[in-house]
């Protein structure tokens, strides 16, 4: 077991990550003092699997729990249904001290964020991530949100959970696509600020997609640790710090909004976004080749996509001049030096992003 | 005109208090570098006042502005109105950059600031209160919110402004009971933190009444020093100092419920409120006659009730014990020890607090 401390002072918190570690809640939220009844967001999918273990490990502290489900998908997170889930809390906290608990993936992360944010002007939660991605990014750093049909992630918060239990016990039931969209994720960090994590990933990815829980944990805590030290140093995003997490993100985004979110998963997006992005740091002579084949070549061997078929090129330009860290501002990208370094670049011409996006083209 | 310094370390900002400064608005924003667009949110009532004068005072600046207009009552600081009103936002949102201005009373200070805090994780507000009691309370110190029918208030965040501007010019079209409404908030801080004010309402109180310029500058900017002073020290109301601004709100709160917010306006439940705390405070020995005497002069001669007719007694306990902030906890009351000085009391006997509620009855 590790545990991974983020520093912001009032708002510190600890990311504790293990295998087999749920037992271990309901002793955490009594230390913490975050109340008497855990009001538990989650999926009836991940109810039906988990319940029974995280209703035990917190009626043993004394702790109350009230479960209530959301739909497994991203329309759950709507200003809809987050307005019904706090009128429910509302009732329930006539003569309680209610606390929340997220426990799902990403969806369920950051619906259940924002609610705690906003109800009361603010109430603890803790993050039970149940996905690889979730338990390496989304749980992580405070950003809560849900979407607007106008825009992803339109209404949110900055609000920092109170404390983060990451079992990766919880990940045996990924299917092998859910593994890799969290992977995609870890691969970035090795590429952003990690060469031994990148080299680890290079040795070891088959124990991963395995789930062997020793390999698990020590991806998990390694990526926890580089997203709390960020985070520690760019709460909101108003540094350039943060920034480099959205490496691949710009044109991944990009991608998945031209498939209306449909095709490919986060992870898929974001594989080809890094390659996209490590093409075009090759033409600005950024790096060389090696590395830029090297990368190639572990997105390919975990079973990432290395291109697209049928590619969008059209959709996926006008989805990236869209982007709403872009409107009316250069464009911005997080480039690469180097395995481990980051470069941020701004005003590269459209040609050469038009033709790092034509590359992963089929 | 006066300037009063919320430090809040980067959220730091200014509170601008004097009469017929609605032109300097334009010259503090773009020293702040708000954006380029004012989104205004207020009603269409105060638009039709003072809308040609606000738009001239951004045009000059070079700032566009959209009107965005909602009911004028409390059926605003609805999480629905919120709804519509971000999405509004996010269609102009394409290629400017928006920031919003609070335009009106409470209402919409609440309102907007919510909006303000949770659009993209919260863009820049500023806040032009239109109402004495705005301008003295709500729109100085960042608690946003709307309400549920559950309970008023019951989401929303702690979201400081960039500016706040008070122009009591802007008064001038306020009825009677509304001043009153605001008087109210400032006896309270003349009654808790400054003895001074307290001497200088008994005075000067038909000034005020009178919307004599120079009077209004005066205590605005007084109360705004005073509201200042305590969120620094105490933001989120974490500690016990945010709370002695609840003085007379225990019960005053419990008043307004108690007829649905329908009989009476905030300040004159707050004025009743104050008198019940300091009867309770009077019979606690905490304070002796002749200053419960001399808080019912002023509040008297200023116009404010002192009694209510056909005392809703039941209706009143039954809403201080559902009051959000004791739900499972001892009661807890702002008491007085002089006029300037108040004291935390815990656990009174529901006795003196029932015969102190009767004193208010007529």
């Amino acid at each position: 077991m590790e545990i991974v401390k983020l520093n912001l002072k009032r708002r510190t918190y600890n990311i504790i990550i293990g295998s087999n570690i749920l037992g271990r809640l309901g002793k955490e939220i009594c230390k913490l003092k975050l109340g008497d009844t855990a009001y538990i967001i989650t999926n009836a999918l991940i109810k039906n699997k988990y319940a029974g273990k995280l209703t035990k490990a917190l009626k043993r502290s004394g702790i109350d729990v009230i479960y209530k489900t959301v739909p497994d998908s991203e329309q759950s997170k709507s200003i809809k249904i987050s307005t019904q889930v706090i009128i429910d809390i509302a009732r329930y906290d006539k003569k309680r001290r209610i606390f929340i608990i997220a426990f799902g993936g990403g969806v369920i992360g950051d619906l259940s964020g924002f609610i705690a944010s906003i109800y009361k002007r603010g109430i603890p939660y803790i993050q039970i991530p149940t996905t690889l991605l979730a338990q390496v990014d989304s749980s992580i750093g405070g950003k809560t949100a849900v979407d607007l049909i106008e825009g992803k992630n339109l209404v949110g918060a900055f609000y920092q959970p109170r404390l983060v239990l990451s079992d990766v016990r919880l990940l045996n039931t990924l299917s092998k696509r859910q593994v890799l969209s969290g992977l995609a994720e870890v691969i970035k960090y090795g590429i952003i600020k990690d060469r031994q994590l990148f080299t680890y990933l290079e040795r070891n990815y088959q124990d991963i997609l395995d789930l062997e829980p020793g390999a698990l944990e020590h991806i998990v805590a390694r990526c926890s640790l580089i997203k709390a030290n960020i985070v520690e140093q760019d709460e909101k995003e108003e540094k350039e710090i943060r920034t480099i997490l959205n490496f691949g993100h710009t044109i991944g985004h990009a991608i998945e909004a031209a498939s209306s979110y449909k095709k490919h998963t986060h992870g898929e997006g974001i594989a080809l976004g890094m390659l996209a992005a490590v093409d075009i740091s090759r033409r600005l002579n950024l790096i060389n080749q090696s590395i830029s084949q090297r990368i190639e070549k572990l997105i390919k061997l975990v079973g990432l996509p290395i291109r697209i078929r049928k590619l969008p090129l059209k959709g996926i330009i006008n989805a990236h001049y869209h982007d709403k860290k872009f409107i009316g501002k250069k464009n911005r990208f997080v480039l690469l030096e180097d395995i481990g370094k980051t470069k941020i670049v701004v005003n590269i011409p459209s040609k050469i992003i038009r033709e790092a996006i034509l590359r992963i083209g089929e």
